[in-house]
C-alpha cells in the first residue's frame, strides 16, 4: 500500500469509524456469537500473496462486528465506561504515524515532555498537592501507564523496594529474604483483582481488610490489623486504598488510612480508577480529601475522561519512586498527545460537564429504581454507577440479569455485596442520554415483571 | 466535536500523516532541542474554555515536531526499527474507534478470538513447534503483550510459580520464602536490560552468563554455573536466552542450552524480540533450531514485522501458563486487528521480500565499512545490524559519533562489546533505500577523516 492508497483508505476509514459510531445503536450491544466462532469465518493460515484492501475491510463487517460488545453503545452499561472522543482519535492516529518508541528523553525528546506537562495539567485539574507536580524543579510528577494494573505493581515495588532499603539500613544482620518473608501489605475485600495480583507478581504477603457498611474500608479496622502483625513480627509496608470500588463505587476512607500508613511509614497507593476523572469538579473533589498522606494516587482517564484507552495516569510526590523507572514496559507510545488534544477541544468546563451530565444520568435511574417498590438500591449512588436489585433472592435477581443479557437490547454486569448478587447499572458511553436510560428501565422492569409473574411472587405497586 | 467535524478532521489528519511521512527526509532526524523545551511553548494549565481546532493542530508543527526524532526517517539507524506500515495504522484507527477493552472473552469475543488465530498465524509462519500453536484443541497458543519486557517478567513469573509448587510439592518442610531466597535465574551479560529487571521485579537473583567470542552464550558456560549454584543449595529456575541481542544481535546456542534446561528442569525462555521476525523466511528459520526445548518464546512484531508499535507476541506449550492470564494488565486493545491487516495486505511473500530488503542492506553497508581499511567490522553481520567502528580508540569513536549525532543528518547509537565503544548502523525504516545507506556512508566517512586528520592519526587507503 503506497501513501496515495492511505489517502484513500484514511478517508475511507474516517468515514467508517464515523459510520460505525453515528449508527452504533441500531446494533445488538452484545454479541450473538459461540466461543469458537471466529476461526471457522477465516483461513487458517496467512496468505501467501497479497490481498486485495477491500476483501479485508469487507471481512470487518463479515467476521469481526458479530463478535464486537460495544462498548460505545449507549446501550452498554456494564462494568465502568471506557472512554472514547473523537479528538482523542485523531491524536491517536497522529501518534502512530510519528510512531516514536519513548524509552528515553533522546528517543523523542516532545514525547517525554509533553506527557510530563500534560501530567501537571491534570494533576492541577484535580488540585493534587503541590508535592505531586513536576513543575520546572518540583521533585513528584507524574506519568502515564497502561492500566491501573501496572500502576498499583509498580506502586507496590516501589514500597517493597523502599522498606527493604529501610530495614537494612536499620536491621544490618537482617537478610533480603527475611525481610521479604515478613512483608505485608493491604487491601479492602472489595479492592480491583489487580490489586491481589500485584501482590503476588511481587511476592509479598496481601490481607484483605473488611469494611463498614458502606463497604468502605475504615483508619480503626486497619490500624488493629497493622497492630496484630506487627505484634507477630511481621513488617506492615504497604496500603492500596480505593477510591471509587469496582463493585459499588464506595470510597475508603483515606483522611483516616493517611495518618495511619504515615506515623507506620507504610505507602499508602491510592487507586481511583474510575472516579478519579470527577474530581475535576469542585462538588467532588472532597472525595479525594486525604490524598495529602499519599505516596502515590493513581486514576484512568481512559475510563471516564474522553480519552481513549490506553491511559492510566500515576503520580507521586517522589522524584523517581524508589525504582529507577516508572513503568513496566520500557517501550511506550506517545499517549499524551490524546490528553492534549481532548483538554483543549473540551477545555475544563467541556469535561465538567460532561462529568456531571453521567453522574445525574445515574441520578435519574436511581430515581426510577426508588420509585418502584419491587426494587431496592444497594450503595450509595455517588458517581456513574447504580447498584440495585429485586427485592428477593440471589435467583430471581440472577434470572433477571441472564434474561438482560440474552435479549441484547442493553448489557449489564453483576457483582456481590455481602453475598448479595447485585445488577450494576453503569452510565457508559459518551453519548447516552435520558431517553437511553429510560428504555432501558422499561425494560428491566419489564423482564423483571415477567420474572416475578412466573414466579408467582407478589408484585408490588 | 461532532460526527461531522470528525469526518473533516479525520480526513484532514489522513493528509497530514500522509504528508508527514512522504516527506519525513527532508525534516533533521534528530531534533535540535534542550531538556525542558516544550513546556515554556504552552501554557501551565489546561484551558477553561473549549479552544480551536486548528490552534490545536497548528501546534503540532510549532511544539510537538520540533522535539521529534524521526524513528521513521530513512536517516534513522538507532537502536532497532519500530515497525510502521499503512495497514497497519488503518487497523489501529479501527481498533480506537471499537475501543473495546477485552480482558476476558465476553468484553469483546472478537478481541480475543482474533488474537488466538492471529498468534497461530504468526505461529506458522515461524514453524514453530505443533505445540505452541492454539488450534481447536491444543494446549499451547500465543498471546499479544505490550513489549518484550512484559513477556520476559511474565514468563519468569510462570516459571517461578511453577518450581515454588514443585518444590513445596516434594519438599512439604520448605517455606515458600525459603524457596524464594534460593532461586536463582541466568541470562547473558549482553542481555537487554529488562531481563534483570524482571528478576528484580519477581524478586529473585538473576546472574549473567559470559559469552562466546560471538557474543553468544555457550551450553558449556551455563552448564558449570548451575552446577556450582546448585552444589550451593541454591535452585536454578529460569534461563533468558537470547536471539538477536540488541549490541550486536548475537544468537545465544538454544541448541546446546535447551536440553540442559529440560534435564535440569530450568524453564527456557527465548526472546528474539527484534530477530524473530526474520525466522518467517526459511534461510533465517535455522536460527530458531532449538525451540523445541523452550518453555515460552517472544518476539516484536512492532519491531520488524510492519505492525505498529504495540505488538510483541509470546507463545507457550502451557495450557495457561501457570499464572492464570498471561499478562500484567488486565485492559487490552484490539491489537490483532493490525496484524491481520498487515499479514493479508502483504502476505507473507512481501514480508519476507522486507525482512530480505532490509538484510541485505545491511550487508552492502558491511562492505562499504569493510572496503576501509580505518574502519573494522565489529560483529558478524547476520540480520539488519551492523556493528562498526574506526581501528583506534574509543575516544576517537566517541568523537565521531557525537559529530554524527551534532550534525543530526543521520541518527545513531553506540554500544559496549567487551569494553569496546562501538557504533550501531541498523536498518530502521521501511522505506530506507541503497541510496539512504550510501548517503549515510560518505557522511560517517568523511567525519571520520577530518577527525582522523585533526588527531594527526594515519590516513589508511
Amino acid at each position: 500500500m503506497d501513501v496515495a492508497e492511505f489517502r484513500r483508505r484514511g478517508k475511507e476509514m474516517v468515514d467508517y469509524i464515523a459510520d460505525y459510531l453515528e449508527n452504533i445503536e441500531q446494533r445488538p450491544v452484545y454479541p450473538d456469537v459461540e466461543p469458537g466462532y471466529l476461526r471457522n469465518l477465516i483461513p487458517s493460515e496467512a496468505p501467501v500473496e497479497p490481498e486485495d484492501y477491500n476483501d479485508i475491510i469487507k471481512d470487518v463487517e463479515r467476521v469481526i462486528m458479530p463478535g464486537i460488545t460495544h462498548w460505545h453503545s449507549p446501550h452498554f452499561y456494564a462494568y465502568f465506561a471506557a472512554a472514547s472522543s473523537y479528538p482523542a482519535m485523531l491524536a491517536d492516529m497522529l501518534c502512530g504515524a510519528i510512531g516514536c518508541i519513548g524509552f528515553s528523553w533522546a528517543a523523542s525528546p516532545a514525547c517525554t515532555e509533553l506527557e510530563t506537562v500534560m501530567l501537571d495539567w491534570l494533576g492541577k485539574m484535580l488540585k493534587l498537592p503541590e508535592c505531586f507536580i513536576a513543575g520546572t524543579s518540583g521533585r513528584g510528577g507524574g506519568v502515564i501507564q497502561g492500566t491501573a494494573s501496572e500502576a498499583t505493581l509498580i506502586a507496590l515495588l516501589a514500597a517493597r523496594c523502599k522498606v527493604i532499603n529501610r530495614m537494612r539500613a536499620s536491621n544490618p544482620q537482617l537478610s533480603e529474604s527475611e525481610i521479604f518473608s515478613k512483608l505485608v501489605s493491604y487491601t479492602s475485600i472489595y479492592s480491583h483483582s489487580s490489586v491481589e495480583r500485584a501482590a503476588l507478581i511481587g511476592g509479598v504477603t496481601m490481607k484483605k481488610v473488611s469494611t463498614d457498611k458502606n463497604f468502605a474500608v475504615r483508619g480503626e479496622t486497619l490500624k488493629k490489623m497493622i497492630e496484630e502483625d506487627k505484634a507477630a513480627g511481621l513488617i506492615p509496608f504497604f496500603v492500596c486504598a480505593t477510591l471509587g470500588t469496582t463493585p459499588s463505587c464506595a470510597f475508603d476512607r483515606i483522611t483516616e488510612l493517611g495518618p495511619i500508613c504515615n506515623e507506620e511509614n507504610i505507602w499508602m497507593h491510592v487507586d481511583a480508577a474510575y472516579a478519579g476523572s470527577a474530581f475535576i469538579c469542585p462538588e467532588f473533589r472532597p472525595l479525594l480529601n486525604g490524598i495529602e498522606f499519599a505516596d502515590s494516587f493513581n486514576f484512568n482517564p481512559h475510563k471516564w475522561l474522553l480519552i481513549n484507552f490506553d491511559c492510566s495516569a500515576i503520580w507521586s510526590p517522589f522524584s523517581s519512586f524508589v525504582l529507577q523507572h516508572w513503568q513496566i514496559p520500557l517501550g511506550r507510545r506517545f499517549r499524551s498527545l490524546k490528553m492534549w488534544f481532548v483538554f483543549r477541544t473540551y477545555g475544563i468546563q467541556g469535561l465538567q460537564t460532561y462529568i456531571r451530565k453521567h453522574v445525574s444520568l445515574a441520578k435519574e435511574f436511581e430515581k426510577m429504581v426508588l420509585a418502584d417498590e419491587n426494587f431496592e438500591i444497594c450503595a450509595e449512588v455517588i458517581m456513574g454507577l447504580v447498584c440495585f436489585r429485586l427485592k428477593g433472592s440471589n435467583e430471581i435477581n440472577q434470572k433477571l440479569l441472564e434474561r438482560i443479557t440474552k435479549l441484547r437490547e442493553i448489557h449489564l454486569v453483576p457483582c456481590q455485596l455481602e453475598e448479595r448478587f447485585i445488577l450494576r447499572f453503569a452510565i457508559c458511553a459518551r453519548t447516552t442520554e435520558l431517553r437511553h436510560i429510560q428504555r432501558a428501565w422499561s425494560h428491566i422492569k419489564k423482564l423483571a415483571y415477567e420474572i416475578l409473574q412466573e414466579s408467582s411472587h407478589c408484585l408490588k405497586g
